[in-house]
């Protein structure tokens, strides 16, 4: 490789990185349009087991909004452990960890996720998007807040 | 953009992944001077909401000492999903996520906090430095440890 | 440093985070030969205080496998806040935190800990591998799940 294609990879590392951490983050501050244009405009693969599989990113973000849009719902989502490997100048695989945490803003009832993403990213007019996402958890526990806050 | 020029770029998205790093570490390990170095010096804003606001690094520092700095605060400050951007060559703004967990070592009491930074960053002499950062927690879950250890 | 140290700097660097994010995530999906090529052929250090202490990849590998690949132990290794830095073209030193948590499939019992890894790394043909590693925990809490799940 170049030098120029070198330093190409490593934007493009450093921006699929930046992607799924907008989307991490904004999944918490409830940013609706900041996770819809995370991916990519028509068909892709969102599997995320029992939450559904969608083919479209408008109808997942229509069940975010459903289920996390309110002031009940307090969610963390924290990324960890990203291997990301480029396949080819505009594709990209990436495998990455998350932790997840609910807590019921009402209940004080607790749910904490961890598991792993599966993701495919294609850049298209010069933007990464994720094309294709999947997640499976694999150690659930739940509890409760001695006392909740926020 | 040149390559030299984005090249400097992904060195200081670098840097200043690590100077936030440093900072955290160095918070869950008590190391006073180091954390007091990831600030600048000057007038700078450390808004911390309950915790208070400061207008310069050795009024924190001294609050830090005084709440950590003993045996029974057990403390974790792990950052998530960092999204940085540079805004020319020697400023760039930052958002994370935080997972903090407190243990209380002689209760056992537990406290978790989940929240987000927005920070601002400054490249003073060659040395990044944090010279504003505001934390909001909008998660925060008591608990007890079944059996504190350490 | 030329622009194509510079490169190389952040290549390694890159290739050096990915790297332990693999070793990280092999240990939450039990990929033990994976779990094995991060670390160095002969004689290496793997310090993981009360687990023990080990001198070569092969003895660590089988009491992971010994302790970890069964269906009772689900585990999380979230790495956090890494601080590396190259000593030289091929070796490199880092600093990271741990989110560790285990969940006891059958009786719902959790242990999370929080800790810090002090690491050396070095590139042998090309790759990046673990030479040295000590895990010292600070933070350990003992809880159960309400409900234990999968």
């Amino acid at each position: 490789m170049s030098l120029a294609e070198r330093v190409a990879r490593l934007e493009a590392l450093e921006a699929i990185r930046q992607l799924k951490h907008r989307y991490l983050n904004a999944c918490d501050l409830k940013q609706v349009e900041a996770i819809r244009a995370c991916f990519a405009e028509g068909e892709i693969l969102i599997d995320y087991g029992p939450l559904g599989c969608f083919r479209e990113r408008d109808s997942f973000v229509a069940l975010y909004q459903q289920l996390a849009c309110n002031e009940r719902v307090i969610d963390l989502h924290h990324g960890a452990n990203p291997e990301i490997e480029l396949c080819g100048a505009d594709q990209a695989e990436g495998r990455w960890a998350l932790y997840y945490f609910n807590l019921d803003a009402v209940s004080g009832a607790t749910r904490q996720l961890g598991g792993c993403y599966e993701d495919r990213y294609r850049c298209i007019d010069g933007h990464w998007r994720i094309v294709e996402t999947r997640f499976r958890g694999h150690c659930t526990v739940l509890g409760r807040s001695l006392e909740a806050g926020v």
